[in-house]
């Protein structure tokens, strides 16, 4: 497999449908002799005599990437069936064959099928604005917050905000770069690279050593598109990139949400556009997101009860004890007195019995409010900012 | 008509209904002598004894106010035809009847019909931002420039953005005012009042003297609602009274447009909300706004034509499940059978060949008519998009 990697470029439908049909060791074994078609031949003409699949996987190894292939227990097979479904279909028309990658390399301790069972990607425009960096943060840290997986492509702009937004949170993020692993691009985003692999997944079908070009990200950005239940476009500039993408998102049958902006802002253009021609969600808040891809339901309506019924069992102290516990970044027992106005020996005993309740929960600087508290207080906030204007 | 003016409130359906069917002098000789419904009754009781009608007419002369009715040449027959619609059908669930009013009081030098012949509403909330304004101006500015008037309400805020705008270009604007033209208000606005009375029209179904009630508001927004081919709602707060008049748009079977805003804006929550929920076209700039209701004069004349050939086309049971497929917001595959009265089974074979003959198009929400202006973009749109809906 890892020398069907580098044989031809990734996204090669021909490649995908010789492995279906042969199994990979026999389609290496006809690409190696020259026995397939003229396309596939073309294809793979200029790299079929190198054979560096043992040195690749040795040094991937070293650099703590491996290669996860369809056989592995990790293999993402739900996530990339989009991908299988339209590759079964054939797509003559697009720019970008929608097939299934051979394999992925991957860096990173958690294992990929689980990294992307649950994810949401959140993507836009490298020259973003700070709005836009603004509004993919908040949107990577509520979905991060609520268990999904930001995935993005690790770019300058709305992609390097979505990833952060997830790690600040403390979430998972996987990062589809459309170069070899050990030659990260941009090489400013090192840096988050590294968090990245430690917290989540870097994520890409070339081999290392291989240097992004052009035509490699709108390879790359199929995947993206295919493995995420949807796609969240924070900005994008009028006929930009990510119009592809999106393009793609709406063939995979996956969510096409934006968000709107400024109509005065050249960074707005391309989201408002995808609104008015690809009939994209827009959406403006986290909640709004959950809604679009979160359709099972699960999370939704029927905790908005439980929680009021645990609330209207809480006596006065309790519940201003609540009140004092801070919707993010955690607050000591003696903040929460402060806040509260409660003595601090009262809001020790609260405390535990708040976290029963599932109301508040314990991190890393304290006590914070659980998820779904949150997800309220924001609403809340919400309908103290909607004055009623006209 | 001057007594039926300042007997009841505007809006009131019962006194349009006795005026439709028996005349208004035979109307307001019954309403004089209590010859009327328990309704209309205590809708009257408290104005019927006084009689200002001849004190009112020679008053709002002086003021250079006229009082136009349906009798007049320069009453707007075409511009109220939605309200007209509306009044036949009946609206039992609308929180304001929409009945056409019963007279107009108009100052300016204009013709009415004239001015309202081809106008398009610019609204939104009066805490507005510079963005708002700014764009309510540039939009106002375009359509007037090509010819449109520019109908708002005279608020602060986006209201008089919209009518500067159309002024600062030497276009047209016509105000719908809440209360009697002699007692503007917004008072800080009656410098704007003298330009636009001055330059286009300002009208309103109330008598002079005249002071504006929180009620009156939604009652004259029916107006702007019908008059207007279209209405942009530029910036408006979360659950305002604008999204009231948004609804009312829709169901008088208007455009409905919302200009998009920053999701970090409290003046943007209701636009980016009403696309969201009542599915108003988003547009950023003023060849959107024509676009979308543009299509009433030369540019759809004839593609009606080659709309009735295609329809000419049908057997009955398409035909049937064509006329069962809404204009706006979509409706299932089974929704259209309820409406239509045809098996879901047939149902589901007519939708895909009714598309393909562009009569309709997939939606987020189901099917709906494809409006003929939108249908060369749309065919694009799926050729790229390939599947319908999603």
């Amino acid at each position: 497999m890892a020398w069907l990697s580098r044989v031809a470029e990734p996204g090669e439908a021909e490649i995908h449908r010789l492995v279906r049909a042969r199994g990979a060791a026999e389609a290496a074994r006809r690409i190696r002799s020259g026995e397939v078609s003229p396309t596939l031949d073309r294809a793979t003409q200029a790299r079929r005599g190198i054979d560096r699949a043992e040195a690749d996987l040795a040094e991937a190894g070293c650099l703590g990437i491996r290669l996860v292939t369809p056989t592995d227990g990790e293999w993402p097979g739900a996530a990339l069936q989009p991908l299988e479904v339209a590759a079964a279909g054939g797509s003559p028309h697009s720019a970008v064959a929608l097939v299934p990658p051979v394999a992925l390399w991957v860096k990173g301790e958690h294992r990929l099928d689980e990294v992307l069972g649950q994810s949401i990607a959140i993507i836009g425009a490298r020259a973003s604005t700070p709005y836009g960096e603004h509004v993919a943060a908040e949107l990577a840290f509520g979905m991060a917050e609520r268990g999904w997986t930001v995935v993005s492509g690790g770019a300058y702009g709305i992609d390097a905000a979505a990833h952060r937004g997830a790690l600040a949170v403390g979430g998972r993020t996987a990062a589809f770069l459309a170069c070899g692993l050990d030659v990260p691009y941009p090489t400013g985003n090192a840096p988050l690279f590294e968090q990245i692999a430690a917290a989540g997944l870097l994520i890409s079908e070339w081999p290392i050593g291989t240097r992004p070009q052009r035509h490699r990200f709108l390879i790359r950005n199929r995947l993206i598109a295919a493995v995420a239940a949807g796609t969240v476009i924070v900005e994008a500039a009028a006929r930009s990139g990510t119009s592809a993408t999106a393009r793609q998102v709406v063939r995979l049958g996956r969510s096409l949400m934006a968000v709107p902006g400024p109509v005065t802002s050249a960074m707005s253009v391309g989201t408002n556009e995808l609104v008015r021609s690809l009939d994209a969600r827009l959406v403006t808040r986290v909640e709004e997101v959950v809604e679009e891809v979160g359709a099972i339901g699960a999370d939704l309506a029927q905790p908005r009860e439980i929680e009021q019924d645990a609330r209207d069992m809480l006596d006065t102290t309790a519940s201003r004890v609540l009140d004092g516990v801070p919707l993010r970044g955690g607050a000591t027992p003696e903040e929460v007195a402060v806040a509260s106005g409660i003595p601090v020996g009262e809001v020790l005993r609260a405390l535990p019995r708040l976290e029963i309740a599932g109301l508040i929960e314990a991190c890393r600087r304290g006590w914070r409010l659980a998820p779904r508290r949150r997800a309220r207080r924001h609403d809340a906030t919400q309908a103290i900012a909607g004055t009623p204007g006209r």
